[in-house]
């Protein structure tokens, strides 16, 4: 492989020179600069990244943790995270933590000791108090971490009044939430007050159950529903799911049990991810969250963040709007 | 933030004698080692892992290349090679090149300037004569590059002839394949000769359509089975679909079309990924691919290549078998 000094040597000048070509920096002649791209490109010189990046303390590394890679909101996430990045030239380090603490602890160190310049934690098991100190520049998807850590989010509020006033319109009386679990204090928990606040104000009897953290299949997620909503569904005319395929297992068990649906019992989910849109039996009623543009605004605020390019000193929290889009289960 | 200077000056030793403990390199006595770990500990002293794979020239970082990062079958694939890569002590760095040739080959450069330790490939816009030559070492899914780069598959061969000798069970005596895109020559074509074959020799009149590189979403493959398939679909009795998510929309063509599947018409998948096994109706007949242990595979052979921990000196392929998982479509 081609190095600096062979570059030097077939242009004829000072590896410095080179260097500064390379980096842009100081007076080179326009001549000079042509001598020395012509010469990299005839030997094929690969600068070496991890030296320069040593040089400049810059890696073009984000680390991304996520709870859970194959689970559809955050596989589209994270394309969509990437393809931003990539145009602006940083590289995507994924990290899985399966929600286990230790996992996301060992990642944090890894992405310190390679110098990243930069995470994106979408993954909530780690106390807060871990990232208040971090030296790296860090954003936190739908969690507030801390007041000097930006976070980015829909807006799960508004997500969990648009479920209630649309079951309210349905005609519900007796409404249930079955939430997310809630220890994380992730500010989808919003989504719970406004659901029940609006549901509440409308005149309805709400009421909640608390999720389970389950995997994104269909089994856990038919289990859960059999255990813990199955006894008390009769209660209800309408439930709100804080996610689509706990929505889809509902939706099964009242098919598997002859409880019609909508006629008997309006399902909403949330998401609208990959796997709801493909989903033609049924069309789920749901509250869209715009994953690509949450992706984007993740990557674009921790890149200003690294790059220094945030206005002023404040921190900026970005919060985009959700909207419900109707199918056929309401 | 505290250097290796600092940890030498808190425990009284060299900087030489520190990079040892570190390295576990020469002898150091069992005192002195304890005292180092002890002033790394107490100055939470982070080694620079960036200046340290220079020194040691290994970055630990894989690239990993995929066609679509939001794909069911790929983000399975990556949460399996991230699983794995873990254990190893590597990290992904995630590339997407959403079938261009031009950003794959980007990918590629940033990979070799980084001093990616190696790069799993499973998108194949790329000539294969752009690995050829590649210094790196380099594993290929479902693509035979050259024979000196190994290649992890699954049986696709066995995958072919299993969905013929099932819908031949099933009494078909038309049946028609439609394959991906065959241009890329991909392993996957297997599936179509051994479909071809297995249905000619057992009698049946066999044809064949070839598919179009289209995105893993519902309205693209339900426009490709309209413009392509529909027009001819009452020659058939029985199709082999080399993918889910377009037998997926064949079934939803049928359904609205009021062809009864599978009276009229069996439809055969391919991949059984975590869409298809969350899908309830039509549970699908499909050729399961078993996905973890592809990633699996893929990261334990690129790993034992960077490490020359491979037995010999031959390249070393890997195929999985596939099988049938029989639903309600055949």
């Amino acid at each position: 492989m081609a190095s600096i000094k062979d570059v030097a040597r077939l242009s004829g000048v000072s590896v410095t020179t080179v260097s500064r070509v390379m980096n842009n920096r100081g007076y080179i002649g326009k001549e000079t600069r042509q001598r020395v791209e012509d010469a990299m490109n005839q030997l094929d010189y690969q600068p070496n990244q991890i030296a320069r990046s040593l040089q400049r303390s810059q890696s073009n590394l984000i680390g991304v943790i996520v709870p859970d890679l194959a689970h559809p909101f955050f596989s589209e996430l994270i394309n969509s995270i990437e393809a931003y990045a990539s145009e602006r030239e940083y590289k995507i380090v994924i990290c899985n933590s399966l929600q286990d603490a230790e996992k996301e602890e060992n990642y944090m160190r890894m992405l310190r000791q390679n110098r990243a310049d930069g995470v994106i934690t979408c993954s909530h098991t780690l106390a807060t108090s871990n990232y208040e100190h971090e030296n790296m520049p860090v954003i936190s998807f739908d969690r507030i971490i801390s007041s000097s850590i930006p976070y980015v989010a829909s807006d799960n509020y508004r997500g969990g009044e648009l479920a209630a006033v649309h079951l309210m319109e349905k005609g519900c009386k007796n409404v249930l939430h079955i939430s997310g679990p809630l220890k994380y204090d992730l500010l989808a928990n919003r989504r719970k007050d406004a659901f029940e606040l609006t549901s509440m104000k409308a005149g309805a009897a709400v009421e909640s159950i608390e999720g389970a953290y389950v995997q994104a299949t269909f089994k856990d997620n038919y289990q859960f529903i059999e255990e813990k909503a199955a006894p008390v569904l009769s209660d209800y005319d309408g439930i709100f799911c804080s996610n689509d395929i706990l929505a889809y297992a509902l939706y099964m068990f009242c098919y598997n049990h002859g409880i019609g649906v909508p006629e008997e019992l309006k399902i909403i989910g949330y998401d609208n991810h990959s796997f709801t849109r493909m989903l033609q039996f049924p069309k789920l009623t749901t509250i869209h969250q715009p994953i690509d543009q949450l992706g984007e605004a993740l990557a674009y605020s921790l890149i200003n963040q690294i790059e220094k390019k945030s206005p002023g000193n404040h921190v900026q929290n970005i919060m985009l709007d959700v909207n419900l889009v109707k199918g056929n289960t309401t």
